[in-house]
């Protein structure tokens, strides 16, 4: 099963601790916000602005990024894996 | 009876769970906001920009898509099945 | 009396039960938001846009549409039929 | 004294329960807002819209029209007679 | 002292009750916002639109107007004598 | 230090009671919001319009202005004098 | 590990007391809003308008800021470390 997210909304494979830990970031326990990290899947068209123009995503397929825990919709493969779909403005930071 | 409905809307039926589980996607009763699969059958002509342009629908009759449980507004046919109309943004996802 | 709604605003006569049986769709009890059948009596000229466009409403005098059933204003006639005046936004769905 | 309405307001006498009658159209008590007949007496300029363009009223001085019973701030002349001061966009129809 | 007001605000002297019975109006204690009348003493440049456009007051130096007695900032001379400075969308009309 | 304002800040210093009262302005201590008299030591660039433009302010370095006292960010300086960072939408008026 | 801040996002490493103290500035525990000094790491590209231009940030990498103390997310990296990210609009001036 393959999904494209619509408008400005974006398919991510959240990375498990271990990944993280590689990447040398570690999310503190007491924040208020737990940010996560999370491989970009698949990304939509875009969120169609006030003129019409549709406004492309920052994030590629592929890219690593920053978001926060409890933002956008969780989704479970038959194997049991999660992905989650969340609007591009949940969307933290690219890691490079 | 045939509905076109208004601006951003779509009509959808909804795939029963045999169907979900043959697309191979599985939603977690522990989800906050359980995504469900629909068939669309119809596509309002889209949503009146402020600038007097009308934005046409992503999703096409016939995609299966991704939508929230609770969104959109039930109507049941006399054989009793069930069709929603709900705006496309409440749409997470078209399913490929 | 005759009324000339105004902006994006629709006059509305309620179908009946009979009515909505004979269109073959059917209201459950259950639903959070029931939506009910109506005939177009009125519209407006509709909404002015940011840049002072006036765009036209999608409905027509005649057509049977679907609204919510606790939207809009109602107002009675001296022999007690009701009529309703809401916005077209509320409108779900044209029932063709 | 003569009231001139800034922007997109209205000066509205209402007309009382046997113009009402006159008219042939009769309010229920059960209605959730009551709306209410009156009389245009002065309009203001209408609302500037984010292009800078004034977008005129549709209701004239001398249009009878329905508005919510409870909108608009209330003025009282020395006769005691009372008048209303109200955005168009909380009147619902022109009575023709 | 001289106050130049800000962007679409307007400097307002109230008019006291034997001022108000001379022009006529009479402002009911019943009235859920109390209306008050009050000469304008300064104008704004007013409001930047979202083209960059300034929108020029429809209120003038020396124009009695009608507003909410409850809006806007009081603030006192050295004499005890209140002036206020309101928003011109909270002016209803100016008296003439 | 100095500190350059975002976007439409505005740098002030607060003017305490005996200059208030040689400006010949009183703020009662009923007053619902009380306005504070303030000179400008720094302006922002202005807040950039849905068009892209940046609106300049109103203020300029030097001008004498009413604010409402509990808006804005107070800093203290080392020598425990105070100056506040507010957006110029908070500022009523430019004493002139 | 490097992150890059999306839209109008910035990557922000908190400077602690001591330099504080170096660059003069005092922040009162009775603030209602503690403004915190930071310095920039990385900025995003900027907010996308509605007429589709993106707005640049005004801050650059190396700038010293004051922002809202809770203002952001908190990411700490392996050594302890925290860094933030926020909204350019969460910042209240640069500090020359």
């Amino acid at each position: 099963m393959k999904l494209q997210p619509l408008a400005d909304r974006v398919v991510l494979e959240p990375l498990d601790a271990e990944q993280k830990t590689a990447g040398g970031i570690y999310i503190p326990d007491t924040a208020k916000e737990k940010p996560q990290q999370g491989k970009v899947l698949a990304v939509g068209k875009g969120k169609t602005l006030d003129n019409g123009q549709v406004a492309g995503l920052e994030v590629k397929v592929g890219d690593t990024v920053l978001y926060g825990k409890y933002s956008g919709t969780e989704i479970k493969d038959k194997d049991g894996s999660s992905i989650f779909i969340i609007r591009e403005d949940e969307i933290l930071a690219i890691v490079k």
